[in-house]
C-alpha cells in the first residue's frame, strides 16, 4: 500500500551507480489537482491540460488523470525540468482561461519511492539535479510549501541537515520564501519561480536523502488581500 | 523556518510525562484550503466557515485564515475529535451551499512540531488518542491520502513499523481505503469517515512517532466518473 510503504520501508540494500538512477527508477514524479473557482471548471481544467500538451510540455512525461488528481511521471531526464515546466504551464493556462480568475493547484512532488507498493531503491548514487529553468509565466502566485525528507530508520539526521538547510537557505536567498506559517513556508512570485523554488529544494535534498516529498498549495488570482 | 525545522531537527531531549503532552504542546493542528468550483466561491467559503462556527464546531480550536489556507489549532482535548469534526462540518457545509456541487478540500494534519520555528518536544510520553467519532455528513467523498511519519535521525524504523502498519491495516479494515495510486492511497466514503480514517491513522502513529504529518485531497460532487 502506497501510504505505508512509502513512509516506513527502509530503502533496502542500495546497489548500482548514479548512472542507474534514471527518473523512472527513482520514481521522480508529481501528483497535482487543479481548482478553477468557476462554474466552467471542467472546460478550464481540460482546456489547460490540452494547452500544455499543445505547447509540447508533455514531452518525456507520462500522465494519468483520475477523478481526484493527475499523476505526472518523468520518463526522460531532465525529470525535474520537465515536471515543473508542465505544472507551471498548466496552472498558467488555467489562469488565462479564467481571465485571471482564482485558480489553485495542489502539487505533490516525490522522489525515491518508485512504484506503488514498494519503496526499495536499487541505486546508491543519488544524482544531483540541475536547477530547473522555467520561463516566467507572467502570473503572480502565492503558495504554502512543506518539505518532507523521509529519512527512514537508521539514517543520521546530522548528515542530512547541511544539504537541507542549504537548500532552504537558497530558497530564501532567491526571494520567493517570504514568510512562514504553522506547518508551511510562504512562497511568493511568478508561478514558474514559486514552483522552481520548491522543486530545486526538493531535488537538492534528494541528492542526499533517498526519499523526499514536498507539497505546495499554489494560489493565483485570489480576491483575498495578502496575509488576510 | 517551518519547512526546514519541521523536517530535520531531532526532537531533542525528551522529558516530562504524557500528562505534559497537551494538544498545544504537541502542536496538534491542521491547515486546510477549501475549493468550491463555482463563481460564488467567496460566499460559499465564508458561509461554510460561519456554518461550522454556528454549529459549535469551533469550540476548543484556534482558527487563522489567510489568503491561501486556514490554520486550525487545538487548544483543548480531544484535539483530533475537535479538528476532524470541524473539517468535516466545513466541507459538508460547502457542499450544501453549492447544492451538491464540486468542492475540494486539501487538508494537512500535523503533530509533533509545535510552533513555527522549532521542532523540539519536551515530552517523552506520546499520548494515545481515542479514535475520532464524527456523525456522518450524508455527503460522499473520494480522497487521495498520504501519511508521513518523520522519524528524525537516529530513529529505529523497525520499532515504528508495527504501529504504522497496524494503523494502515485498520484503515483498510474499515473499508475506506479502497485502492492506491502513485504516492497516495484512495479513500472513499462519507466525508466524516474519510477524514476519520486518515486522522485515526495519523494519531495512532503519533503515539509512537513524535512528528507525523498527513495530507489529503478530499473531493465531493466531482463530475468525473470514479477512477476516470
Amino acid at each position: 500500500m502506497t501510504t505505508t510503504t512509502h513512509v516506513t520501508r527502509p530503502t533496502g540494500s542500495l546497489t548500482g551507480t548514479p548512472d542507474d538512477a534514471t527518473p523512472a527508477r527513482l520514481g521522480i514524479g508529481a501528483r497535482f489537482s487543479l481548482h478553477p473557482h468557476t462554474g466552467d471548471f471542467v472546460d478550464v481544467i481540460f482546456g489547460a491540460l490540452a494547452d500544455a500538451a499543445d505547447a509540447g510540455l508533455t514531452d518525456g512525461l507520462v500522465l494519468e488523470t483520475d477523478d481526484v488528481s493527475t499523476y505526472v511521471g518523468a520518463v526522460d531526464a531532465p525529470a525535474e525540468q520537465r515536471i515543473v515546466g508542465y505544472l507551471a504551464g498548466v496552472l498558467a493556462a488555467a489562469s488565462r482561461r479564467t481571465g485571471g480568475g482564482h485558480v489553485v493547484a495542489h502539487v505533490l512532488l516525490s522522489r525515491g519511492c518508485p512504484g506503488e507498493v514498494t519503496c526499495d531503491l536499487t541505486v546508491t548514487g543519488l544524482p544531483a539535479a540541475a536547477p530547473v529553468e522555467i520561463a516566467p509565466t507572467g502570473v503572480a502566485a502565492t503558495a504554502q510549501w512543506s518539505l518532507y525528507p523521509l529519512l527512514d530508520g537508521g539514517s543520521d539526521a546530522g548528515s542530512h541537515m547541511a544539504p537541507i538547510e542549504a537548500a532552504i537557505e537558497r530558497a530564501r536567498a532567491r526571494g520567493t520564501a517570504t514568510g512562514s506559517v504553522h506547518y508551511a513556508t510562504r512562497l511568493t512570485g511568478d508561478i514558474a519561480e514559486v514552483l522552481a523554488t520548491a522543486a530545486d529544494a526538493w531535488a537538492e535534498v534528494g541528492a542526499h536523502v533517498p526519499h523526499v516529498v514536498t507539497h505546495l498549495t499554489v494560489s493565483v488570482g485570489s480576491p483575498s488581500p495578502a496575509g488576510a
